[in-house]
């Protein structure tokens, strides 16, 4: 079992990454990204795909053309824990 | 514009397709594809990317860990082409 965030770490997120947002009715962060087309988004997506899966920790993500909708949150932590915080910090890399 | 599928071509689709229904209230069909995991799912999802950017037609999909929900519709015709019908046989090919 992974340790969720304490209250104090999860506001440090979210005050460190202003555009996630607490998902509703669950202990998720999520964020929008848009891009200029799909081959941009697609190279984004490509570039978390590998650090998710080297950190075989992955994203729930909904992707239309130039848009894509992360969710970030731990099944084995039932909630968000330090690997959200970890992945969200390479998804902020991949969309630069 | 790209014109709509008549209904004849719908059941056509739909009967050659069984794993694709439609989706309630959208002129839209969807498939949900599992696979062992993340990796399989993600070289299912990198083909479809490539026929998907290849024909300029790309699918709305949300994909967690090794499950991949599909839907696919057109924006210009408001609603299933033939545009769909070809990316969903792209679509069973990457998914062999």
């Amino acid at each position: 079992m992974v340790r969720k965030l304490s209250e104090e770490e999860r506001e440090t997120f979210l005050s460190r990454y202003p555009e996630w947002k607490m998902v509703e009715g669950r202990d998720a962060v999520s964020r929008t990204f848009k891009f200029s087309d799909f081959n941009e988004a697609w190279g984004f997506m490509s570039r978390v795909a590998l650090a998710a899966e080297k950190a075989d920790h992955h994203p729930e993500w909904f992707n239309v053309y130039n848009k894509v909708e992360v969710t970030l949150t731990t099944h084995d932590a039932d909630g968000l824990s330090e690997r959200d915080v970890a992945l969200a910090g390479n998804i902020e890399e991949a969309a630069k």
